[in-house]
């Protein structure tokens, strides 16, 4: 989304002025255009990305018995850093609830919460690394406009392609559920099958051919239909792959046509299909 | 297949009507658009997973020996009411015969018949999870036509690439076969590959990419073959996916071109499928 | 290749008829059209599956000291089956040494030598398998031209492509050396990687996505530089797919445009590109 | 690059000629086209080979120990003769620096350094596999001019996706990053999850189908987590498969579609670039 529109969705839609120092925090921190902007935008990323790499620091055990104080530390000043900032979001903003409802809003808030979660549940903190997502932020700021047209793109395709994907993806599961019973049936809980739910999972990680190896067929039985569905998700990766494709090929297709011929008709021989450079009709030689 | 289609296929062929009743019953069990019909497909949807479900906690020990009884009440209790339903069902359309050799009609046995042969077969009522098969049905049932369409335009695809996909499944059999025997002769039963159809097995899951890892090779002959097949695995996904790619690309562009040819048909022969920018029918000369 | 091919290059090159048992023993066993070539052909095919299938009964421990008579037996009259039917193979064609020396001559011969070669080299009886090859007369036997058409146009896309898959295959094996060497040197033989073999070896298990886990990387520096070849793997089957599924692409476009447009002028207009079917210009009206 | 390119951008860009015996050296080390320069070239290919061959043999354990000496003097001597080619190579042509400083000329360099650097750094020497980076020339050398074009248009056509491929791999690092920490908080370190970095390690591994098992999760809702991200790397693998797919689809079509458009230039204008049924100059309208 634009700046523009962001603009529009959260301040413009009244009339009336925001109030200037609100008009001026509003300009820096939600706009990478001025200096001072430019500026915070920087500092927010680098903030981000340090936050995430404290938090992962902080589940080794060998670096968070040493640091432990500094890790506390780091992880508090962050906290309270980007909960400041998501006040003076909420602040600058003509429509705090808008905002705080959005995409981005609801990713600046869940970046702070688990810390004060951590004061009833220890293991919350290490949600904090939801704060990766605030990085999205990056295309935005650094107008990387070109990825952002791609990656909607991309996006369309998989929109365009839902309907396909729910089928392959139902199937999946009704092929997993069917041989994840037979399994458990062929080889039982002596070999690790040791349920049904366990045994789908396995056929999950066998026909998606990701293959542990934690649990494995030992029966030839077992290991003939182990087979089969092994060739079978081998080649029912050509479905997913097969409709992304044709649909992202449809897609070039179709903005490649649009970019390259006219509706417009010849005045003299009403011939259409002229290429957007021409000058004259191709046919009769009229000027268009 | 259209509520229609089915409708006419067991029930509409010869002029008698049905008795009232049955007429009754076959419109709450076989259609989905009075108020009773939708009532019972929903109640139907929700008894299928709760049934799937409680075959997959069965299996679990620790549950299933917690909840024995309830779980042997539930079992029973949805395969008298599925029982009913199918005689219901037998009983409701003109054509019993053709209902019970359908698809849906063996499916639907599928689903009840395990539980009897419980009585005698312990093991045999992990097959309920056929059920989910059942499932199928709520395409039709919420007109879910455009997931139909897809699907069927997928299986199509599918159909129209089978002799390919056969050629390319005899091909891998081959290398598997061949690969296999290279490999039990290479490494031998030392090293966990006990006998060909096992050293076949370890074929395929390198081929495949699946990669358990229970039986590998240990020696650098061994681990060379096995490199070599992992690549050939790697490349030869290529294959697959390539042809479906192909297929669906080209059956795009076919329904596109249907678009582009017009619908007119000539004046003065009636000949259809001229090409958008015709002047005159191409098969009698008169003008368009 | 078709019957009449053979045929050709075996036999009918010279004017001189062959004498009339050899005729009809030729007929026999190369052709398929008679009831005695078909009777022959169909035999054959059932033998070829069940003496593979004995070869790998054989490796099982558990049956082949069950049933060593039986199976010695069986492989024994499987090779002096399969050697009468390869000298009359030779006998009955003009150029025996064309025969030898062709693919399906040459597979003919390996699979009846290792029974032989066993004599000297207990191990050598399991190459036995490469008999399955032999199957692959079955495409020519039963005419399955489609499949054969398939196949052909299949390979030809890979000969097509054989350019790019080498340039892919190169780059493969100098990420898998380097990838293997870096790795070598930063995990060290206590972790697995005991030499730089080896460790090309686990790139190679890696970068294929087939992952068997008998060596893996422990250190971080190790896992880290794991996590960047396989995103690279995964990113990079890409390649091969999109190189084929492009050139299967490209040649059924091709395909499917020679059949459609024809390269006849009108004789009126001149105008070029008609459909195969159309019977009158269609910018002039004039008959074609 | 082609011969030529070289010759200039590193020799003939000034007029002052080379003295004779650096022309001389220049022909045999640079070119390929006299007999002097192929044996030069024959030689240097073997040289690389063999090279790395025996940096890979010095690792292997039992073969370093038992033939020490011979592979310290291989080795030693490799780099001997590849330091005088570097050296003569940098005397021959006309710009030292640029060569030096171009990719050959690093590779070079690369080739010789680690076996210097081993005096002080005995792990150094693996390096030395960096050699097989120069059999690249192998390509320039015997003119495999096909393999040069197909690969700088696969490489045109990553180049050309490279904003969507940065989108694939930011959004797969996003996945990871979440989803391993995830698994860190549900199966935590008991099960294997030391740490976040870990987890994300063991992420990658399943995301991209890897499967190594060496940490796998145990508990029911890590197996489900653990199902959702699998299912999930087997579909996103349809992402840079369909974006490359697309890539080289949309670039064989241009190139035909080059061929489709007439080089004729129009009598009047001048204007080039013409469809092939083009009657009028579609600039003008100039009969063509």
């Amino acid at each position: 989304m634009s700046r523009q529109t962001i603009h529009k969705r959260y301040n413009f839609d009244e009339g009336e002025p925001l109030a200037p120092w609100r008009e001026k925090i509003h300009e820096i921190i939600f706009e990478a255009d001025t200096g001072w902007g430019k500026t915070f935008d920087v500092f927010l990323i680098i903030s981000i990305f340090a936050s995430v790499f404290a938090v992962m620091l902080d589940s080794v055990d060998s670096i968070s018995t040493k640091y432990q104080t500094s890790l506390f530390v780091a992880e508090w000043s962050f906290t309270v850093l980007f909960t400041i900032e998501y006040i003076l979001r909420l602040i600058c903003v003509r429509k705090p609830m808008l905002y705080a409802r959005s995409f981005y809003g609801i990713v600046d808030l869940l970046s702070i919460l688990p810390t004060y979660l951590a004061l009833f549940l220890a293991d919350a903190k290490y949600f904090l690394v939801i704060r990766i997502l605030r990085v999205l932020r990056v295309f935005r700021i650094f107008k990387l406009a070109s990825y952002i047209g791609e990656a909607s793109m991309m996006m369309k395709a998989l929109r365009n392609s839902h309907a396909k994907i729910s089928v392959f993806l139902y199937t999946v599961i009704l092929l997993v559920v069917i041989f994840g019973s037979l399994i458990y049936v062929i080889e039982g809980a002596e070999n690790g099958f040791t349920s049904i739910p366990t045994s789908i999972y396995w056929a999950i990680v066998t026909l998606t051919t990701v293959g542990y190896g934690d649990i494995s067929p030992q029966s030839p039985l077992g290991q003939f239909l182990a087979s089969c569905i092994m060739i079978m998700g081998y080649g029912l990766i050509a479905v997913p792959t097969g409709i992304y494709s044709a649909e992202i090929t449809r897609q070039a297709i179709k903005e490649h046509k649009e970019k390259e011929i006219t509706n417009n008709a010849c005045p003299s021989c009403s011939y259409e299909g002229h290429d957007a450079d021409a000058v004259h009709c191709k046919k009769c030689g009229a000027e268009l």
